[in-house]
């Protein structure tokens, strides 16, 4: 399955230009254009060889899913994934994906504020040195920018298993001031967890008993209102 | 060691009047009188054989301690460690600790309303089994009569070795719009841990590699203040 060397074929340049977007920054706040519809916009920073956001664009139709990586690769990859993904499931072609290759330092250009409702941050690199902390996707420089993208209903989806990345992450969404949801510090403890799909990357520490760690981060003000309400129905019973 | 069927001497019954509050209940609302002083009261949930708060007194005379726990056995070996950790530290009796058996259900009993600055949870009981989640100390349940207690200044330094108990804490304190710092998934990572008096468990803990899992949470209004303060601070700079 390398893609270096491999010639370009017809197909494979159709199937690019169908899902890539060049000129991304063009788009910045007209995402809903490209698409061609209003549904909600999820991002996947770091979407690597797409199996995350392929199967997560079948399982929500209503939603529209941008995946963000730096490597003509691994973009490549995508799209052949989302191809794959999408003829077994439904015979035709990707229909609610955009990929686009850029550095996720620049994710303002691309996205306008609130133009974007959700961001999963998916086993990003765990830059472990300390001289590298501004590197990692959860620190507060990026959390800044991401809170400027999104919208009401935004929430930020995180999973790793680097402990070491969790640990600083949990501590960054605390000191920002971000309300956490559904902790979990061992995704798969009872067996694979439900509505759970796995990157290409989990898969592989799921078989290898390697530990998940998990959050969900309330950003928006409607969702967090939501989350409190339903809070206050379950503490009510004590 | 063992203390049971061990003979009573004076010196452990006069040991014991020093250190035991006999009517805990009747002190609520009045510590300040039983230690003949203002000084913050700082309250450890579960102080078992009584290391960290021997040290912790011994190390912050500025500070009141009472210890808590449910068993006579467990108070008596309490006394006993305060008043080696004293006589190497100072030569004289423990001057700033109060040990109290009781359960801890019903600590709003023993405390008035804002009477607490700080509640150490050490190494609780993690109690595994769903059914028995309201008899871990960090249930909402006990987070409220918590919430209750503290003062302006009021924070809960929480650690264990538990994975579960500390996911399910950490969902606690953030379902309950609780304001998390300094938290740590492997406390020792790097050798022991600074500035952290460990407990008897912790001890064993640390020479057997087990993880310590540590957060601070922050509850009272003057306190949250002061840390976002400083995190501004800090965030300025990028």
């Amino acid at each position: 399955m390398r893609l270096r060397g491999k010639k370009m074929t017809e197909e494979m340049l159709q199937r690019l230009s169908g899902l890539m977007v060049d000129e991304a920054e063009s788009y910045k706040g007209r995402w809903a254009e490209w698409f061609g519809n209003n549904r909600p916009i999820h991002v996947e920073l770091g979407m690597g060889k797409g199996k995350f956001i392929s199967e997560m664009s079948v399982l929500h139709p209503d939603v529209n899913f941008i995946g963000v990586d730096m490597y003509d690769t691994l973009i490549h990859r995508a799209v052949e994934k989302a191809f794959v993904v999408w003829k077994e499931a439904h015979g035709t072609a990707p229909m609610n994906i955009a990929l686009v290759r850029m550095n996720i330092e620049h994710i303002e250009k691309v996205f306008a504020d609130s133009e974007v409702e959700r961001i999963y941050l998916n086993f990003s690199d765990p830059w472990p040195k300390k001289r590298h902390a501004k590197r990692r996707l959860t620190h507060p420089e990026f959390l800044k920018k991401y809170l400027q993208l999104l919208n009401e209903r935004g929430e930020i989806h995180f999973k790793t298993d680097s402990r070491q990345l969790f640990e600083f992450s949990l501590n960054a969404f605390s000191d920002m001031g971000l309300r956490m949801r559904n902790i979990s510090l061992d995704l798969h403890a009872e067996g694979p967890a439900a509505n759970n799909v796995m990157t290409e990357y989990e898969s592989k520490f799921f078989d290898q008993g390697v530990n998940i760690h998990r959050c969900e981060v309330i950003v928006g003000e409607r969702a967090l209102q939501e989350h409190v309400h339903k809070l206050r129905e379950i503490l009510r019973k004590y």
